[in-house]
């Protein structure tokens, strides 16, 4: 069973994690085959681990990881790859991969623009 | 004449600002009558009142700031307003709005949805 996992930089004010839910919410309503988790970085929980962890228990077997971050810096290049390479360690039968930022996508970048150009 | 400010967080590592170079270039391809500039909270260049400035330079009197971020914590509920208000202050002839954060929309997060499903 597939799975994939919105990883999100994480705050402290609870409702910063809104639009991962809601995202979470799209998934499950468009693509109910594949699992959903959301995980974060820091501050929130649950931790990419942990949501690895959750999955596997539901059986899961092959994860992708989609950063919802806009740009690629410290995080991205040096944090989130050292975490995945912990998780890939904790399970080593689970296949564990990972898409490029959102914002690196020419699909999301022109839903910005359409949304800025609605400004009146 | 009317401008937008795509305003993101901004990071210590240079190529982190490369979606909003992106997002600037679409509309100005795009959207040629209404001028654009990027700024950032903090770390990189230029700030809120600089890009405001910047255009005010080029005769805009009428901006919109849309904020580049997913979530709507402490950054856009607690620092934008009072950065806001302080451009506001500092440009009492310009009418300076913004937008809620471009994760809030739709569209968007369907983008992210559309972009999570090209998984293999």
């Amino acid at each position: 069973m597939k799975a994939i996992i919105l990883f999100g930089h994480g705050a402290r004010d609870p409702r910063w994690r809104e639009p991962f839910d809601r995202l979470a919410t799209l998934w499950r309503d468009q693509h109910a085959r594949t699992l959903v988790e959301v995980a974060f970085l820091e501050i929130m929980k649950p931790s990419l681990c942990d949501a690895v962890t959750s999955l596997t228990i539901q059986g899961v077997t092959q994860i992708t990881v989609v950063p919802i971050f806009f740009g690629q810096g410290s995080h991205l290049r040096n944090d989130f790859p050292k975490l995945l390479e912990a998780c890939r360690e904790k399970f080593p039968k689970i296949i564990l991969s990972a898409t490029h930022a959102v914002g690196e996508d020419l699909a999301v970048l022109q839903a910005i623009i359409d949304f800025s150009a609605k400004v009146p």
